[in-house]
């Protein structure tokens, strides 16, 4: 079976590799400004834009294109990709000593090698608790560069685990694909004895 | 400050990496069979014993020793590494399906530029929820050679990602060390400027 990741983000391709499974980058070009009424709706609509997308341009049978969007809700309101450092300094001044939830959606569609199509779409939710920050740890943060192209301004999986006191959920969905539920679902659509 | 890590756990020194402390490997050679009354203070003793032993063959000043062990704790037992696939296939068994805890005691000496010396112990533990796994999936993975060197006979940082429901506490506390407990820890310890 194919994977093909309607995604550019090499954090996600390395999340599938580390379960085993090889994927094709094949990023979409839908514009992110659905604004959906809830994090939930926005990152599920979003991963449905995009697997769409990249499905309709993928030929052959027996492939599986994976769609995934993450946004972190912090205050009432959903954070993205900061467009400057004066703003993932607000964003992360907004999640120190605080508890904020980090949402991926996830949309499937599997084409088999008969022809038929499946689909399924899916949200998962993490819990993030970040200790208190210093105001010299967050303006030194925000200007490492490591803000710049993630959800809320910060990587777990980068030197801000330094301020992350605990989780409650899958790890792997706050870095941007939940490999655990993911893993499930597929079994779920494409049978076990595919994947 | 140097920083010593009492331990041969490439993960762990990793962990250090990832937040920006490059440490020195310097595994003691303490026996690992302190059978205490519980799983923290299991881990706690050890950790201790190793920065200990450690510290004690490390000369010089402003110098950070830290010493740390990793059990996991399913049934009402520690689960070490396991001596076998068929150990390993066993404790697999038993977490599957289940939620299991893991605890990492961290025992931290700091001797200054001054000559003081300066330690604390602290034991972490985090909620790790296993889905069910189907047998041929247990079996996989135990020959898999993932789970020879790892407390509970997995890695939540390699494939076993897929078999992971959700997790409760520090993420990093399962791979070996917990980097957001541990930073705030040596902050408090040797002070904010010396970090």
């Amino acid at each position: 079976m194919r994977i093909v990741l309607a995604s550019a983000s090499p954090r996600r391709k390395e999340l599938l590799g580390q379960i085993g499974m090889e994927a094709e980058i094949h990023p979409s070009s839908v514009e992110e400004n659905i604004t959906a009424s809830g994090p939930e709706e926005t990152v599920m609509g979003l991963s449905r834009l995009k697997a769409e997308a990249v499905a309709a341009e993928t030929e052959g049978r027996d492939v599986l294109v994976i769609g995934a969007d993450t946004v972190v809700w912090a205050d009432g309101r959903i954070l993205g990709k900061p467009g400057s450092e004066k703003e993932a300094e607000d964003m992360i001044r907004m999640l120190s000593g605080n508890t904020h939830q980090v949402y991926t959606g996830v949309t499937l569609i599997f084409r088999s090698a008969e022809g038929t199509e499946k689909r399924t779409s899916f949200a998962e939710r993490t819990d993030v608790t970040v200790y208190p920050m210093e105001e010299d740890e967050i303006r030194e943060y925000a200007r490492s560069g490591e803000p710049m192209d993630k959800a809320g301004a910060y990587g777990i999986q980068g030197r801000f685990a330094a301020y992350v006191q605990k989780i409650r959920g899958d790890y792997s969905n706050v870095v941007g694909l939940p490999v655990g539920r993911l893993f499930q679902e597929i079994k779920g659509l494409v049978g076990r004895q595919k994947k």
